[in-house]
């Protein structure tokens, strides 16, 4: 049985909203939008963790609780601690979980969080606050891919054509979108692999969990297939897909 | 004042929505989509045209014409030609268009869409068919731009990161994303180009329209800002999506 340890990164300010609330507190569907991230990622990762089919239990307000192999930390801005524990009293969020404070860039915002781990799980994932939709099979390849190989990125086609800017950003080239995939979250890594990465010096081209693991050079990071409901909620539109997609019949 | 000519690229497939019916004709809030889009593009460019703001008529609905100087011209598979003209005449909709066969790839069909097409228009706009939701805003920055400096094409950031798979496709890298920009639609033209760029041979790096404007090498291809409602439909997620935004108070 493995234990799993998730970090939820949710220390940006959230600017491109436009709205006074950092975006990871808006509400989505009455409830704020990482709070909704959490109770999904404690519920799918719980259903994987017993082996039950998600016939069990389908609805994400059902739960308050985790599996107990199953440890949630949340990366928070600082001087949004204080504010989330009000939401939690308000909403009745009683899932158990730890929080972090932040630091200046995603890099030191994780390297808190491992650091503060008082998990030593053999499986790490770390999910971006503002994806509340995963889905339990993109949690089960993570998870799977994870422990056997090291490590699991979950990735979907680009729809988009690309167009690469030049370094002065005054032109532009097309680029063939097929030779690249768009990465989703939550990345999954063994635990040691992840400890170990995030000891290293800080370096500004680390865009993400795969980059600082990469830098290990235990080997290729392993793609496995994201989900389209998976968005990443960064615009007033994606918060109106995600209200209608949890309103959808499914 | 400006003439303006819309392709609207329908010519697909649309093997990855699973259905029997090709992803255009799906119905989006009981009207096909490519319909949808249609209405849509005479809509937003007439209101452009005739310098109206969008408190005169904001609904797609009420609009069963074009702007007398709009021309727009869809592209079908050859063997849908049939089934969209019994839509048109089952929905009743009697927007002024042409329709023209579609080739063995995108370039095939608009190279066949601007040999056939009636009109010499200063602008030409080619529109995906499955972008039903082209904002106004979005729709006056192409023309304006097409006609001011040849080209335009509306791109917004890219918010997943973004991975680069090596030739063989076994191994990836992370890339910068923010040095990417995804790329929508209309691209916007002076006729001229586009016409001059679409006697040029096929070449299989044409990925858009604005690849095929490019190699004529009349200048830089101009970027303008797109719009994240703006999005294309290609899984069953997305038409969600798109249905429970046009249900949205505007």
């Amino acid at each position: 049985m493995h234990t799993v340890l998730t970090i939820v990164v949710a220390a940006g300010s959230g600017l491109r909203m436009g709205t006074a609330v950092p975006k990871q507190f808006l509400p989505l569907d009455g409830e704020p939008i990482v709070m909704r991230t959490m109770r999904r990622l404690a519920e799918g990762v719980g259903r994987f963790l017993t082996g039950c089919s998600s016939d069990v239990n389908n609805t994400v307000e059902n739960s308050n609780a985790a599996h107990p192999n199953h440890s949630l930390l949340l990366v928070l801005p600082p001087d949004a601690i204080t504010r989330w524990e009000e939401l939690c009293r308000q909403h009745r969020f009683q899932i158990p979980h730890q929080t972090v404070p932040g630091g200046p860039t995603r890099f030191h915002s994780v390297q808190n969080a491992l650091r503060a781990a008082a998990s030593d799980a053999d499986v790490i994932l770390v999910h971006d606050g503002v994806r509340p939709l995963v889905d339990d099979a993109t949690l089960a390849r993570v998870i799977t891919t994870a422990a056997a190989y090291g490590t699991a990125v979950p990735v979907v086609p680009v729809i988009d054509s690309l167009r690469q800017l030049s370094p002065q950003g005054s032109e532009s080239v097309a680029v063939d979108r097929s030779a690249y995939r768009a990465v989703q979250t939550p990345q999954g890594f063994r635990g040691e692999w992840l400890r170990a990465a995030y000891e290293q010096p800080y370096d500004e081209i680390f865009t993400d969990d795969a980059s600082v693991v990469e830098r290990l050079g235990r080997g290729p990071i392993v793609l496995t297939d994201g989900s389209p409901q998976n968005l990443k909620i960064t615009t007033p539109f994606d918060l109106v897909v995600a209200e209608s997609w949890l309103h959808q019949p499914k």
